[in-house]
């Protein structure tokens, strides 16, 4: 409905602008297209054969709905939407906004007035939601899987988007083990599936990080603790000592941690040093108990990528019982991590439902195979024959034939114009396409076509019936 | 990040809170998901097999690319987002909004000064604005499909929401009216491969439009006349030249425009009455000319569903050739709509590149088929097989044969808990798992499974070689 004056206006306005987007996100061709679907149907492929089924939840969710699940730092990285109607109707609503305005201008008195709506941090706590409101409608254990985007507004920084997507599976419903036991096996059939070789699965367990707490008599302390260890990889061993010490542990208390930070050795080694320590602490020994379960069943079944990481702590505090990280030697940061969380329906009325997931990360998956070379090549499948144009009697005769070669299941394009057969071919070599196929006087008398292959330059006179293309 | 007494106090709070999502916005459920990926993948696979390749742009655009191109209605309608820091560093914006809030407090002052992304409105002028931004990696004349969510802040009612699919198909920088035939036969089949009968492709050109307002000597009304025109599904002939009237249109122009807004016919005929109407204008010819070299091929290909319509105008005022919308007697709105637009780009600065396409309308697709029932029992294509949990030892033996049949592309799953066996058998049924495996004593000695049919209630036991259960 804009008038063509408006438009002109803009073409004006706009011809020193270039076009871009908003800083931290991508665009996508059809070659990362490809290489993306590849790692979500071999995602999806693995999720449904274990029988989770796929759920949606909208990009926007209420703000009430995710502020406080993330901690402050999360809820600042919101991207919150400007309500359509800050005001309308509600004179007291304007007053509140004059306020905030005329006194600090700050973003934190400024957005709880002109928004209600923000669009989604993560997938879990939009799940936790959605469980709660559908619970009448769902049957428990439920297993779900969900790939959808989400975004941070996250300082952009090389290998790390303001819009990515997750893929999120989880069991919740039920406390079994064995759903550790059977995400563990579907980690490792999806990077099996794009044959990624050399993956580390480490896993950990909540209850022993509260039972180390409860043992060096700390249990106040254990969100710093958590946060101290979950640093090691970055600042290592001295650094996690010296954050404890800015945190008021006390020399006695990191000297005890110290055998447990520096731990090595066999899984079941390691079983031995944490049994030996949580001794005294019930629930440190809760989570020794369900650890040995679970690499015991894993062992059983021949899981071989689980390592049992003391340190291994996640810096989200809704877990409670296992919880997992997959490393790669070739990659910075994790490529895949989730765990237990007895609780999060609970944030929304719904207590005492446990559950357990994890969240492979689709962008970092991507761009490891694109650093190891490990897309096969038939990812871009695209046409496979072109009709060139010769005008419009030959054209309508390549349509019906296009139509009969996709009837057979072959890709297939008629240039659309009559274009010289240099750009034609030009544009068949630019997108790889494999044949090109000739229709003229002869082929129109004969009802053929004739094919000619493009890497070898061999040219055939076929019918329909003879040809045979077999994906590349 | 968030603390455990954080977590209790919003428990508390939230304990009366219902949860709920923004209004228009749905969840789907895995019910849903499998007819929505139905219907995607029957579009997709219709979109591949001509040799059009996906692309996705990004949720957010910057303002500046939206605003200005959907009118001021959908300038409205825009979901914009709060910027994260509206003045940080940059004092002279404080002062600006501290103004703009202590002036009008409306939302035209207050948006441009808080806000610089907004959620995108269609996929047209995202595409538009990709192919300015990569020219130069694109092969032209580029055939690109785009299956992704959009956002509209309309007021939420019956079959209109403020998060919906779009599926768009368009061949940017190709004149040839081939395009528009192809894209003709594309509707077909992808209404073919969702076996909806009855579907009416209405075709008209904005030449027509454009001839026909200079033979009334009206060029400078041409807008008003597309929108009244465009109303006529909706309010009738008289509604329309009541609509035309308010416009100031003389009674002698709306005496002239008569004949074509009650023109019926074959295609044929009412190509004789715009010939004759339309005799004096150069363009309006144009026009003709290319429906009629439209309508000739889809003729001799077979294609059946294209009915001329000469009130058809839609909306969107950068269509400048072929406008199509298709319609389905048990529907009140088009399910499917588009056109050719010879200058989109041109408002990124890159003009004369003519592109053309339609724009599928998933969720309109999804109530029609509902509506009439069209959606194949096996859309939801779960696990086929549930090994009933007796215990540890049986589970871990029930893992492995699980992980067998899924080898053999069986959807399987273990239950996850030791519960009752009613509680599991009563899992399947609500799940319309079709066989339930059992495996005691006997089936660990024999290396085999008792498989039960839930539809007969039969029961064999079987090695894993021996197991056979096609898709349901």
């Amino acid at each position: 409905m804009t008038c063509i004056t408006d438009i002109c206006a803009l073409i004006i306005l706009s011809m020193a602008q270039k076009p871009s987007i908003p800083k931290g996100m991508r665009d996508f061709g059809p070659k990362e297209m490809s290489r993306r679907n590849y790692i979500f149907s071999s995602i999806k492929n693995v999720f449904e054969q274990h029988g989770f089924q796929p759920i949606e939840t909208p990009a926007l969710e209420l703000i009430t709905t995710l502020t406080g699940k993330y901690g402050d730092e999360g809820d600042q990285l919101l991207f919150k939407v400007l309500n359509s109607r800050p005001h309308e109707g509600r004179p007291e609503k304007k007053e509140q906004m004059r306020e905030a305005f005329q006194q600090t201008l700050d973003r934190n008195t400024i957005a709880p007035v002109l928004t209600e709506r923000a669009m989604k941090y993560d997938l879990t706590v939009p799940f936790a939601r959605y469980v709660v409101q559908h619970r009448n409608d769902i049957t428990f254990p439920f297993k779900r899987y969900q790939i959808q985007p989400v975004w941070r507004a996250d300082k952009p920084q090389a290998g790390r988007y303001r819009e990515f997507y997750q893929c999120d599976v989880d069991v919740i419903g039920s406390n079994g083990l064995w759903n550790e036991v059977e995400l563990i096996e579907m980690i490792e059939q999806v990077f099996d599936a794009v044959q990624l070789k050399g993956i580390v699965i480490k896993l950990n367990n909540r209850k022993v990080l509260t039972g180390i707490a409860e043992v060096l008599n700390l249990t106040d302390k254990l969100i710093p603790l958590t946060v101290a260890l979950d640093k090691i990889d970055k600042i290592g061993e001295e650094g996690v000592m010296n954050e404890l010490r800015k945190q008021d542990f006390s020399e006695e208390a990191i000297g005890k941690l110290r055998p447990i930070v520096q731990a090595t050795g066999s899984n079941a080694d390691l079983l031995e040093v944490l049994k030996n320590f949580l001794a005294s602490s019930e629930v440190g020994m809760l989570g020794v108990s369900e650890l040995e379960t679970i690499l015991n069943q894993c062992e059983a079944l021949g899981f071989q990528s689980v390592q049992l990481d003391l340190t291994l702590a996640r810096g989200l505090n809704y877990y409670t019982g296992a919880i997992f990280e997959v490393q790669h030697p070739e990659f910075p940061s994790s490529i895949c991590g989730g765990g237990r969380y007895d609780d999060l329906t609970g944030i929304f009325g719904m207590p005492d439902v446990s559950g357990v997931g994890v969240s492979f990360g689709a962008d970092r998956i991507y761009d490891l195979l694109l650093q190891l070379n490990l897309y096969p090549k038939e990812t871009q499948q695209g046409t496979q024959v072109l009709f060139v144009n010769f005008g419009d009697q030959e054209a309508s005769y390549a349509f019906s034939k296009a139509a009969e070669l996709r009837a057979k299941g072959i890709a297939t394009e008629v240039y659309p114009d009559n274009s010289k057969m240099k750009k034609q071919m030009k544009y068949a070599n630019a997108l790889s396409i494999p044949y090109v196929a000739l229709c003229g006087e002869s082929e129109l008398k004969n009802n053929t076509i004739t094919l000619k292959n493009m890497a070898t330059g061999e040219q055939q006179e076929l019918s329909i019936d003879q040809v045979e293309i077999t994906s590349n």
